[in-house]
């Protein structure tokens, strides 16, 4: 498949997205305008999506890859950001790492008169049938897909293996979170795209709304603002404010330098893990060790610049 | 205490909700505007509250006293509404009858750079600490407090007995339902007013933050508006749409009457339960049972008018 | 109420079972011939119901609201019974002993095309519409309700408050177990007869079908035979095989006497619990317990003749 | 392994099968005549197996290997069979399809009374200890065993390697679904069988009795009857009626043709999902769909025919 | 039943203390030597018992029956102590605080090597049969028996009736506390004191050994040590290093006063709950606590001089 | 990585175990002395590690590389070792065998009191900070780590990905099993010993405190002494007691030939499952069989002398 298209296509796919984004704000029950999206996320440091979303640019995306979910801890509870990471989800490719920018979308149970309500304001904007395919639609290279479907399992299948194929090809390979489920595991665990779910059913979607898309949400006991950088492990899912990003992959840098240097001196079969871990305490091994790093490091900000 | 509270004072109440409707309504992490409240909840009815949910009418509450899950569950199936009820609860005092009109709370996890935002809006409006009590002296007569706290046990408790006696002062008696818990059970036994929760912790609220008042929320698999006619009895909660409430309470008699006729039949002793329930099969029987109900029914009608 | 029809009512009530009995039999997906049912039960030392299930006599149903689960393990445990208990039941009215001869209905999830059989089936030998009431019209006095609804909850409510008032009257207050859900649990509260069971719901029963009336079925980890003695305390429900039904109820008789002494040699706080219990080690306490239980057996022997 | 064995070799088989299946019924506590059996499933219209179950054809088996649960469900919810899932399984081969014809079993709680008199009934119809290979030695090539060990983990192991073995060698391949455990795990993993259980245990089977051959079972909230066509991928386990194992088939065709045909356009990159799925909305495309189902399914009754 | 005995009795209770304390120490598979626990409870500000134990006054007890589970936390997590509480037990009385001294037991699964030796050990110490009696018969007035059984149900019931009724009159109603199973639940129920277990079971305890008494062991996510002081409401379960005991039910008395006055204002039905709760912002109000507060600490302390 | 070390380095590791092992005994908190170790396991027929441990024989330990579940309950049940196994864990590394003696260490909720006591108890003898690393510093090849973190999941992982490479080189790759958590499962999963854990979390550890190294533990419902066999396959983790361990290994012997000659049987299509297991029936098959177990069993200790 072809990730690089061209550029003319590339703009059609900009304005198209920037039509499909105006009309949802208006037709969805949990509305969050754009300029509340610009406020809530005034942090920021990077660029905007066309949708309002932060986007975290794509050369820490690629770096973010390399991300596990300690590397991430430790920056975030620093910072006080103690909700960002959920866990208990069945993953499709365990050991191939989620990352992308978060587009999330929320379902609630069906409730006849509200969805009426919202299907004919929907309909106005020039929206038949406001649907996951809606918000699916609107996917951009580099998005995962996050969506509360409140843990739902039967008729809670966000996608099935067509629109999940979909979504692989739009994003780029970008990703699905749900709290909730997919169907067709069969079909699925054969397209090479991360994903993590509750659950799997024969059942088709169902009995369910979509209630808001790119609005603030919440997946098991984190808290999700569109363009977060998402990142899965093995472990679990983290949502990273975009103002943090940074931040948490240069300091992923030492720890894996530092976990490098670790497990070589331990290989070494010579110290007890005291003397070398959490820090060594010898001051001579302390130098060697600082010098691995700083040499480390110097290699990886060469590396990086050179991309 | 006396809920009857003289004209001057109601008056005042009126403003000063009026006042706190407006602020936080521009100052929530979700919003939903008035207006929206209005167009998703069209088919009401009734008048509106002040802060525009639908107002199901008194007599309605009182007549509402006497339902119980199963007497609603036949016209909201009817109607294709199959997501209004939630149960699990640990309830505060069975076999109290919970009635009254939803006022709903959203909480989300604590998310600092979108907390600080929300306070600093909310500051603008005037609102000093955006939290549980900037909700809950909202709170007006006739109303249950429905708050999403996401299950939460831990730090998820949305009052102690304190709030728990003042809520029971401002809605006259109306009760609380929360997805989460609430701390000082002991006292919370003492106060008489129905409460449905999740939990108990001795931890107060926090590592939260309000994300939305008057808001639409999700309490189980329920999909909960604002203005929603709250009933609650051993087995769960029902939120009742407006426009269906009239309808459930008439029906809810005929049930009544149904019951009362054949448990009647059942006590003589001379029937098995197939002749009677869970309709007479004998001509007679029928004829029996169709008078029967039409002058309780009458009774009833009398008795209503009467009030 | 009165429990005490008239004998040629009694006999009516006998030929109607007589002749609902043979019908089902042949009707059912699970048949169990009655000679079957005596086979598998050949070790009853009572007579038989009509419909071939061991009768425990009524004067044994008596002694055996005097039971708890301890007092039936010993003896049960001992002669190699160790799946007749289930528990995680709620119950209706804690505190009040269930007792009575099991009359067993077996549901399996709804197969139309099994089920057409089976109606049809059942049309032949004059039943219109097998299901919960087919077998609720067979209810003899003395009789608990045993239901397999396979822990059903939504759609698993084997009866609402009518049918379970009818289940008393025809029961004469026996009482029910189901692995699966009632209804109108608020109507059910008001009702005075002891009732175990999974979880409640407002849907009626549905998505099921009845496969079995008086046939082997299993309850949790118990297996359960027709006219097995049921006895349900506090802590769950004893299936006992009423072959083992006197042996019981006079061990029971003497545990009782055992924890009246033990309880009152304690309250005089002059020995250590291991001097008296389980047995005491001084010989004159060995002889003073030996004479109070000849004498309060004594006693109960004579009260039990004088009945 | 040879699974095409001689053609005498078959007859005995065959011979030996008839002998073993006439002793159970009788001897078994959950009889299951083979006259209901065959009242049960008139449906079916196929050939029948020597002990009276339908039997599917060996080609639908063949082409069975290719359906996932999905492509089941929307035959099956249209006629009304919602309850033929079964899901919650651990499987020893994920990824390799479960397919064939259902040969029951049911086991309950032990229960010395019931068992010495089943156990003397089987006696006198020549069988010597009614245990889980009495059920086992009467596999036939393409059966699945599929057994209701009502959940239960210790004791509760229905085979270990060596009987896992010999049902592969029995079954040809055919498989196992266990609402209950296996033990000798290591072993297992060895062995190219699909197999689905509830959990492992190094306790071998006991603490209960064998009760039914080929009788009406219920796995989960899923009711099997003998001969079923039994489906299982990663996701659970169907148990498909034989009357509509055809159309379940015919319509998988289709199934997987629209997939491939909407992901080859999806992978062009050129479409949003809802002009393609669930079904095309340009004219054009429509038809270039139509064309494409019309010479793929061609093709594939070519290839069914030629085999 | 007469907790008041006359001094004499009082001495021979402390000399038989006394000898049995000793022996145990030493015949126990987790030895924890009277100076360690002196040592781990250095911090006690209290006499001890003769076993050892820190003995928080009954003058304290008697205070601490005035506590609910919130008025702890506060100090508790003030002071770094956030592992103190348990929960999730089934109640036998609620509604009755429970208060009294730790009195721990351990006991882990049966492991015939360990135990013989354990046994062996005991009888050289003159402990006929180490089980839970041997701690039972130890207890004390003010004691609160605590029992880690690892969450075992069945074979996991530490006590019946009758020694729940033994340690009624040992501890003079100080009550139980078990991570396990109690049996006899329908005479329990009938014996006025507090118990918190996870579950009922009608066997007797079995396959377990005792392992420790009076060392430090685990109840949940509690760390509890022999002599704490154990508070428990319908919430759960606070064990109280005796160092903070004091200052517990200083703070209490204060959260009381605050509460009482709470309310009183909220039932004057004029404010609204910021600007009383969780502290008055209004001068004036502040000054009425002020006054209130102190009043009623110097009524308090009167009283608590006076007794 | 060369296990193979040099003569004297082993030395030195011996003198430093023994240094490190005097020292913590007496620190902590749960203190259990080398002669209650010695008591308590009084039957190993081996010579002990300098800490005092049983010290099941390295040839052993190959053997046991052979055993599964099943071969090691056989031995087990018929001693009475009923609670050595436990299940329920997440496994690193499924399909290869844990093997090694018990090094076992026991985790509490943090308690400051107790906590500093321990912490100043430990610095008198030398250890700077009670911790993890503490009882990781001591392992020796051959030992598996085992630790009692009480199921904690936040905050309980007892390490990540650089002290889990430590463990493999301290223990020549034995393992770890902890009934509690791990981090870094990225990294874990790409080292290469086998670890069994019951779930993981980004969190390091914390909130507990270090109570004792080598004591007496329980994993699950298992108790565990120091020096225990560990085997530990996919379905759990069996923990042997030394003095069992030759008798468990050749019987396994017998097991495997068993196994191996039955599945021979089998594969040959010609045998009834019941006529070859689990034992033959036929004279000649039984012949057969008794010869082919000789032949294997003199070829097995042929082998085992050889090594």
């Amino acid at each position: 498949m072809n990730w690089n298209l061209p550029h003319k296509w590339r703009i059609a796919c900009f304005l198209l997205a920037a039509f499909f984004l105006a009309a949802p704000a208006k037709a969805q029950l949990q509305s969050f305008p754009r300029q509340d999206l610009i406020d809530y996320t005034a942090q920021n440091p990077f660029e905007r999506l066309p949708d309002g979303r932060p986007k975290v640019p794509d050369a820490l995306l690629d770096r973010a890859r390399g991300l596990s979910s300690e590397d991430i801890w430790a920056t975030l509870q620093e910072k006080g950001f103690n909700n960002q990471f959920a866990d208990g989800f069945v993953l499709a490719h365990p050991g191939k790492t989620l990352v992308g920018r978060a587009f999330t979308v929320q379902f609630m149970p069906l409730r006849p008169d509200v969805n009426d309500e919202a299907q004919a304001k929907a309909k106005i904007h020039g929206i038949e049938g406001l649907k996951n395919q809606t918000a699916i639609d609107m996917l951009q290279p580099g998005d995962v897909l996050v969506v509360d479907m409140f843990g739902k399992k039967v008729d809670g299948t966000v996608v099935g293996d067509n629109l999940f194929y979909y979504i692989m090809v739009a994003t780029h390979g970008g990703g699905l979170v749900v709290d909730g489920a997919v169907r067709d595991l069969e079909g699925i665990a054969q397209i090479d795209m991360p994903a993590y779910f509750r659950a799997t059913d024969p059942t088709p979607i169902g009995n369910v709304m979509l209630t808001g898309i790119n609005v603030p949400i919440r997946i098991g006991g984190a808290m999700v603002m569109p363009g977060d950088l998402v990142v899965g492990d093995r472990e679990g899912v983290y949502f990273i404010p975009p103002q943090l990003a940074k931040e948490v992959l240069d300091r992923a840098d030492e720890i894996h330098i530092h976990d490098e240097w670790t497990k070589k001196k331990f290989a070494e079969g010579k110290y007890k893990s005291s003397e070398i871990y959490s820090s060594p305490k010898d001051p001579a091994l302390k130098k060697e060790y600082q010098e691995y790093l700083q040499k480390r490091l110097d290699e990886i900000h060469k590396q990086q610049t050179q991309k």
